[in-house]
């Protein structure tokens, strides 16, 4: 009590000092000055911020607030009682990643608003301005007047300057499965944009004008902007919802079953909301900011986590050669089966084996909202665990757990423990969780609070346990990756399986909007690497494919980046490309540099990433329904080096619809002042490996 | 699958048999005779019961049937498309309880329904006809057009014949802790009853005509009718919404977060609704309806299962000796507290000893709809478990461990495995569970399927580890101790406690009418043994006081049966009574055999109790505001025999308002042929150990 009664005090002498000034505004810039913040407080209260870059408007000045509904107040009229400003120079190590150390830049303005309506309720806004745009946070101190809380509304405000070209998926509290839709931003649509996503099982519409972020815009005088947020710890996911009169977003918080947004308790803060800015796509890329938003890693000793490339039992029940439900028919984790992918795995130098469909419940599992369904311990009759982990360890290949909760997160909660020390038991590190179907606490989103929260526990459980996850059908991810690096990818987008999708599949643009928007967040286990394009294979009715040549599909092992990155395809079709599926075989997925060289959302991205502790790179390039040449300038190299570049590249009569498996392989000689002009044929890209000789 | 196809082949054969039948009217009688049901179905196709006794009405003709919301379908039309018939005629043995076997003796009548309305269902109703009453139940057999679904009403509908005499609670999906009210079924006004009840912290209100069950009437024609229902498993709780036009009640189940009832899957079946009636008010608290109606025990080996007299670190902190809080000071779940009531309960005889406040969380656990508060394995830093569980051990004393969720069921389900070894661990072999607050998940009701499923649960999680259960806060009980015997009792009821309460507190009738009501569901922790009637022992300015006599408290350990019983007072309180407190010491908690002698409800109840294995019998006898004398003739005796009774009762000069402390112990010689006639004072009772000389 001692603490809090001072700190109050050091405020109210602030408030005092800085009364004079409360209609002022106050400035701040990025350590550039590139990015340049100003947050004003209007006579009637009100407390707006406004960003600029390089001078362009960013966001305009845009309303800070909250609504409370316990206590029942409405905080949006203050006076600013401290103004308070720190510089940030820093830098870390992640534990894996894109880089090996990374940059932590910015200036910070701490704003201590005190609500004007008689609540004797303080919060604060805590900015941080980086060259590559801004974040911010409320944050509540504890305090006397507020104890326990329950969020309404918060009620940000990010206003556009005009009606930018806008990369948005509709608002939906469900799902972030979403294919992009391109459009200015008045033209927001977004019951329709559901209503045409014929293959997302469950959505929850939340109304016309609501969107998701990540949300991207490009502005007629060349900016890119994305809105999103980072470090959502208990706390909703934020959607937003358009004014488009004003071109005002305004944050949209997850509802949870009886409507209210959040319960809180002083001392908190919410997630940041980020404004990443520039007039280079490819800074937008490689952007930090996000990660550098979120607190350090919370384990000690990470010896443990290991970044993986694994195979798994999966695909060809998407394409309809096996089931998961033993009943059906065509059991596809089975012993004999599995053995078969581990030896392929074994053979070409993975690290794990993902098995769907080992365990009971799969007859019954989803479209219910039933309750018990998977025990997370019971393996099918024909799935013998002990053999196959023996067997596996024998080959030093580690199986990997799937854990499909099938939306029923209280009984995965309350067998969670076992289920993971049933994986310690069998010798198994990483587990692939699924949240498939309506959630359970019924009433709950996948983006509402407690599921938040829940993702959490999983990946603190988890790290008790010494367990990597890989969550699918999780909210979208906002860098927690840093916090919690066992936490190593997520799906919460369209991942490559929905090539398998009937009504809109994936289109060749939407991996070219990914590192625009979802990516930002943190790794996607996307499950690249297919090798056959018609998926016809066992059922020659469907009429579903693969958008893309095989070229872009090993690119997209560079250009979407993650430390578990999946052999999504059979072994047999493999067989049929193995000068191809080399660079599968050859690509790391852990890295010391990263470097954007081109890109522009929805068109086309080229990165180059240096290999972790060796003195060998690799470039990833992808493009959309266009074929087009990009030039590639090998200047990264190390001066004076001579290297071997393996090119996998579209052959020149490639095409995605017409001719997807025309690759060219080709060995180069190459020094840093090498330049390339390679062609990707539409939907196509390459992929270049440089070994230092 | 085969199964279910012969199932249905035989279904439709029945019903082609019965279809000539179809409006006709079913009669079944029980083995007695006196209770008659009739099944009619309209020529509209509604299906109705009606019930009597002994020519008497009871029931008047009411309507059966369902309305789902997925598939959605209203099951209110029906073809009956078979009828079946049995008999039941079997003894069986519980594990513990008030008899040490138990008849079940009654007619069974099985009607299939078709829907009318196209849908394809069929279901059954299965109704058991005893001498003294009714049950029936739904039934949803496998078959082909049902599968999954959602339950959004049931309709089923009790119509009564006049407005009788009415014993009532408030319909109230989060609390049974009312006191009863009596009025006309007419003059039912939930909405003032649950304004009254301002110590009542948390009440979800349905409507002014939604009562709770359990629920009496008595009729001017001399009938006692109870509404219950049996066996809540997978369902919610029912409630009641009365048509004061009609006089018709119709069920109104509990809703979950989304307002759904319950979520299904076929086979399944609801729990029984139960009529119990008699023209003998004796018989509706000696009834054995609602146990035969529950499935038998679940746990093959319950030698680890026994009733236990129990004190507790508890009724100090109600009445303001200490805290639960340590942070508030004085706290009382300190270890040399806990050791002197070890002492105590040690040097007389009694079992184990509850200790609440001894875990972290009591500075910040209610009303805020908090998840994450208590642990449950973590002790305040002055409560040695270690050394206490030796002391006690030492001494023959087991600890009770008290698991508080404060409503928040999530967090406890999570942490239910590792709460559960830690009492094993500890040596402790019961758990007092506690659910006060509103629910997690939020949007879920103490009475919803969900809550009931949990209740379920940890009965059977406990029994995995041997472990007993005393559950407050709970939803009302129906009859599970029978299937589950280690759910020893519960709370459920306005209990002890609300002595302490300073608005209503509980008066002197209130024991009198639990018996008729609440506990035919069940063994209630009542916690009675109060010594102390003045409730400023410890704080001057409380006007709360008990309303009973001293003599009641010791009858009210015959009078509510419980498996369980506290010795709720300060072993100060009783230290001044050590020679009526030695009735506590010998009060067994097991029988073999009970009798009610007089009942009226709301008046006055007298029962006998013959002890466990051993030729001693003990009888209760309370009374409500109004003194009395009950006449008693000892012919359950063993002719013959000669007995030495122990009568504890009021004093002459005995008055629960004036002078609650004042009682006589007597010592008689009695036989079989011994008539009493003892006097009960206002609010007073009396207790008699009889011992085989």
């Amino acid at each position: 009590m001692k603490a809090t009664l001072s700190f109050l005090l050091t405020l109210s002498l602030c408030w005092q000092s800085n009364r004079t000034s409360a209609q002022t505004t106050t400035t701040i810039s990025s350590p550039d000055k590139a990015v340049v913040l100003s947050v004003s407080n209007t006579p009637a209260g009100q407390v707006a911020y406004r960003v600029t870059y390089k001078g362009k408007k960013v966001i305009e000045p845009s309303t800070l607030g909250f609504a409370l509904s316990k206590p029942q107040v409405s905080l949006t009229r203050f006076t600013i009682a401290a103004i308070d400003s720190a510089t940030i120079d820093e830098t870390w190590k992640p534990v894996w990643g894109e880089a090996s150390q990374i940059r932590n830049h910015c200036k910070e303005l701490r704003v201590t608003l005190a609500d004007q309506s008689g609540s004797g309720i303080q919060m604060q806004v805590r900015f941080r301005v980086f060259n590559d745009g801004v974040g911010f946070r409320y944050e509540f101190p504890t305090q006397p007047n507020l104890s326990h809380f329950v969020v309404a509304d918060e009620l940000t405000q990010f206003r556009l300057s005009a009606d930018h070209r806008t990369f948005w998926m509709p608002g939906d509290y469900d799902s972030n499965e979403y294919l992009y839709n391109t459009t200015k931003l008045s033209e927001v649509a977004a019951l329709a944009a559901i209503r045409k996503e014929k293959d997302i099982a469950l959505q929850s519409v939340i109304g016309d004008n609501a969107i998701q972020t990540p949300l991207l815009f490009k502005t007629t005088d060349g900016l890119y902007i994305s809105l999103y947020e980072a470090a959502v710890l208990n706390y909703p996911i934020m959607h937003l919802q358009l004014d488009k009169k004003t071109l005002r977003l305004q944050a949209q918080l997850t509802p949870d079953a009886v409507g209210n947004k959040a319960y809180l308790q002083t001392p908190s803060k919410t997630p940041w909301r980020t404004i990443i800015v520039s007039d280079k796509a490819t800074d937008i890329v490689g952007s930090k900011l996000i990660l550098n938003l979120n607190e350090p890693s919370t384990i000690a000793d990470p010896s443990w986590i290991k970044p993986q490339k694994f195979m798994g039992v999966w695909w060809e029940m998407h394409i309809g050669k096996g089931n998961w439900a033993k009943a059906l028919g065509k059991h596809a984790a089975n012993t004999q089966n599995v053995k078969k992918y581990i030896d392929f795995s074994a053979k070409n130098g993975f690290d794990g084996l993902l098995v769907e469909g080992w365990n009971e419940g799969w007859e019954d599992w989803f479209g219910n909202w039933k309750e018990e369904v998977f025990d997370f311990v019971t393996p099918y009759s024909d799935y013998n665990i002990d053999s196959l982990t023996a067997y596996a360890q024998k080959k030093g290949i580690k199986l990997i757990m799937h854990h499909e909760t099938s939306g029923s997160v209280t009984n995965y909660e309350r067998r969670m423990d076992a289920a993971f020390q049933y994986m310690v038991d069998k010798g198994i590190n990483t587990v692939k969780t699924g949240y498939v179907g309506r959630i359970i606490p019924r009433g709950e989103h996948h983006d509402s609070q407690w599921m938040v929260n829940h993702y959490q526990r999983v990946a603190e459980r988890a790290a008790k346990y010494k367990l990597m996850v890989d969550s699918h059908e999780s909210a979208h991810p906002t860098g927690l990756h840093r916090t919690y690096p066992n936490w190593m990818a997520s799906e919460a987008a369209r991942g490559s399986e929905f090539n398998n999708a009937p009504t809109l599949g994936i289109t060749p643009e939407h991996t070219t909007i990914l590192p625009f928007t979802r990516m930002l967040g943190g790794p996607m286990d996307f499950t690249p690497g297919l090798f056959r394009f018609q998926l016809n294979q066992f059922d020659s009715s469907r009429t579903q494919r693969v958008r893309t040549t095989l070229a872009k599909q090993l690119a997209l092992y560079i250009t979407l980046y993650s430390p578990l990155q999946m052999v999504a395809d059979l072994p047999e079709n493999y067989e049929k490309h193995m000068d191809a599926f080399q660079f599968i075989r050859d690509v790391p997925v852990d890295w010391d540099d990263s470097q954007v060289l081109a890109a522009e959302p929805g068109d086309y991205l080229m990165i180059a990433r240096k290999t972790k502790g060796k003195d060998s790179w690799f470039v990833g390039a992808i493009t959309d329904e266009n074929s087009r040449t990009l030039p590639l300038s090998l200047d990264f190299l190390e001066p004076g080096k001579t290297y071997e570049a393996t090119i996998y590249r579209d052959a020149d009569n490639a095409d995605w619809h017409e001719n997807p498996e025309a690759y060219t392989i080709e060995k180069k000689r190459v020094t840093s002042k090498t330049k390339l002009n390679l062609r990707l044929a539409n939907g196509g890209g390459f992929a270049i490996q440089l070994t230092q000789l």
